[in-house]
């Protein structure tokens, strides 16, 4: 692909039940990367928005977390209910949804 | 971590041997991931610096792949041997190093 307009990490750490840590995998990250791809198939962005699985972004407490660059903006606890509007109105429109930003101590 | 003054992703996509597509992994990604971390030790920037291990990101032809951002300069065919010129010029210093750059395109 190009270099695409915006770039979409989720992180996808799976980590055993019961882990001290928690993960992404554990808090349900699996169902919002499939919902990433679903919705970029809808809209047909796949010259302009890169979305890629990655390894641990850090605060796995908080996920699933959903990294966006090249603004580099964190959200964590994000729901499989919560990718449509972060697909419209921050990959496509460029706005941060302030609800759903990480805490500031953590990102 | 707070939020990182730039963000690096390794590609470690890995794939059977023989495999059409062929891997970042089978081109040596495992070695320079555990070198960028090496290095980072060395130089005490875990608070500036952010290494994450990532999925697919496209070109597995020209792999491995590296990948930083906020810039969003992909490198390819990177080798262990190329780990400290690019946490030194492109990481700390913020040059983009041409020869290692990803053809226009394939990003």
């Amino acid at each position: 692909m190009p270099k695409p307009k915006r770039h979409l990490f989720v992180c996808m750490q799976q980590r055993p039940p019961g882990h001290p840590r928690g993960s992404c995998g554990a808090k349900g990250c699996n169902e919002v990367f499939d919902e990433f791809l679903f919705q970029a198939q809808q809209r047909n962005t796949f010259e302009e928005v890169a979305i890629t699985a990655s390894g641990c972004i850090g605060p796995c407490g908080m996920g699933p977390n959903v990294l966006i660059y090249p603004e580099g903006v964190l959200y964590s606890g994000v729901s499989r209910a919560d990718v449509a509007e972060i697909f419209d109105k921050h990959i496509l429109g460029g706005e941060v949804i302030e609800r759903l930003k990480a805490p500031a101590d953590v990102w």
